[in-house]
């Protein structure tokens, strides 16, 4: 295992039959775990954003499913609707994200094949656990693959840049465009990395500088207006960042921010990558120009840790994602292998 | 005169000898006129930013020292004394503002010359009242003048982009970038306005929204984040920024983020132009590359408003200027006209 100091955003003790979380609200004034022994307080932390990613929401939802089933002292049609009633209440707690239905459904295929095969209550129990178990090792094992793949293009002491969150907190380990790095970290390989701040909602200053600064890794932040800056006074080797979707040809959406940093990088001639599980590449959107952008509440900009920064009743323009052409990105790496433009996926 | 309200960021009441000032630091949450009386208010003032933009300091400055001689009771050497101690401690309050300097070298000039002439004490008091008056109207017409030069590039209805505030808070009226724009608003031209919030210290979401909301123009704040994504969803015709030095060859210091949004907007094939008074082009600087950016507390980076957004001890780069190279600039217009690529200063 890894000689440094990762932080683990979800993790399930069998013994006492809990779900300990690390609560992300409170990064990165206070590192504190919410230990979860109840199916409401996996729903309300996830409604809440103490645990947020998209791998990790559903990886604590199927976590969250089986600790409220090993709680259960009787089987049969009974025990079926729990489950049922218990699935439908954490799709609920984030009504947009993929990965919840998709952990929930799993976790619901192996619940039927369980009941189809007349299993024991215990053996029921014991395989929920298991799946569980396997969404959050799979996770983990797919962070490390893609990590193996990024890190297949950096050289020992590159100095590279970050954008928003893509890290450890958001995935089983390792997180995606920081998996590359922590993978470097256990080798020596020494990165120097820049994180941006990525407002609105600064998960680069809050959650990426933190994370890296526990394993160890060094870090400096900066405003996402410094960008051009950094990459005038510094010799910056590579940007790397996550995704939320992918095109069939390239095309990917990604936190607001991104396509900037993205055109920035080419007119400085700095390779960038995008870093994502194959499941991020959507069958059903040809090309970036139909991705639909979400826009999202003007206190996000106007508001700053509760603090307002903007006059009353100012318009305000605040799309949470934005797309970067695939014309612009290098190379994107996914578990399965690095992949360079023109892409067909 | 205009027929919208354009806030007077510094402002001289003769009949009680009181200077006005605009608190900058309380806006825009509150709007607060501060009556100025005495020598110490308005260096406190300056020392506190509540009056900033170099040509708003350097108003108030001379006010300040022709308040303070109007106080006076008796003339001679002892009141040659008093107003070259009063220079000298103004000139304290903000010690690298270049305007600061300019204009109480320019209030002693026109003193001295009253002393020379052996002028009565009244007529010396009536001397520094003109000076600081014409220096506020000679800014207030020189940014009449850029707002003229720089409508001549506009037509009525036209998206704009702005970055920090270049506006009527900086300046005696007007200001330099926002010129233009309120020109255009007292014709009927009803710009579209964009302001980037402008982090670290957010000039455009506090000051630059603030002043255009008050005029009428229609504003609407976005991240500095979201320039790219701005550009690819609105028709953006241009984009307007003021200068805090500019080279010989035209490359231009800014903000800190105003290098970045000028190569966007190369990308995106729209107008970038810069607005600022001739004296704002240094003859000791040949090129860009020789401009010295100062590097500014980390806490401008980890704080906002207070609160902290980062964890302990990470490090920032937080240059509070960057270079534009000239050849991204499309016009530099001052007060004297519409200078275009390239620039020979």
């Amino acid at each position: 295992m890894a000689k440094y100091n990762l932080p683990q955003s979800v993790s399930y003790e069998a013994a006492d039959n809990t779900l300990v979380i690390l609560d992300q609200q409170k990064l990165p004034q206070e590192i504190v775990y919410l230990s979860l022994t109840s199916l409401e307080e996996v729903w309300q932390s996830i409604k809440e954003l103490k645990v947020r990613g998209a791998p990790a929401i559903g990886i604590a939802a199927a976590w969250g499913l089986a600790l409220h089933i090993q709680k259960q002292a009787s089987g049969g049609v009974e025990l079926d609707s729990i489950f049922q009633l218990a699935r439908s209440y954490l799709a609920s707690s984030r009504p947009t994200a993929v990965n919840l239905f998709w952990a929930l459904d799993r976790m619901a295929r192996c619940w039927e094949l369980g009941l189809a095969q007349s299993q024991s209550l215990t053996a029921l129990k014991a395989a929920l656990l298991g799946e569980a178990a396997a969404i959050q090792e799979e996770d983990a094992a797919m962070c490390a693959a893609i990590g193996e793949h990024g890190l297949s293009l950096l050289e020992p002491g590159m100095r590279l840049l970050t954008h928003c969150n893509a890290g450890a907190l958001a995935t089983a380990r390792y997180g995606t465009a920081l998996a590359p790095i922590y993978l470097g970290q256990e080798r020596g390989y020494n990165f120097s990395v820049f994180a941006d701040e990525t407002r609105p909602l600064l998960q680069g200053a809050r959650l990426t500088t933190w994370e890296l600064q526990q394993a160890g890794v060094e870090v400096t932040l900066i405003c996402d207006s410094m960008v051009a800056r950094l990459f005038t006074q510094f010799k910056i080797d590579a940007v790397l960042v996550g995704a939320d979707r992918i095109a069939q040809n390239g095309d990917t959406a990604n936190k607001i921010g991104t396509q900037g940093v993205a055109l920035l990088a080419q007119h400085f001639k700095i390779p960038f990558y995008v870093l994502a599980p194959t499941s991020t590449v959507d069958p059903a959107t040809p090309r970036g120009e139909a991705m639909v952008i979400e826009e999202r509440d003007p206190t996000e900009v106007t508001t700053i840790g509760g603090v307002t920064v903007a006059p009353a009743g100012v318009k305000v323009y605040n799309p949470a994602f934005d797309v970067t052409s695939a014309a612009l990105i290098s190379a994107i790496i996914t578990e399965k292998g690095v992949y360079s433009y023109p892409y067909m996926f």
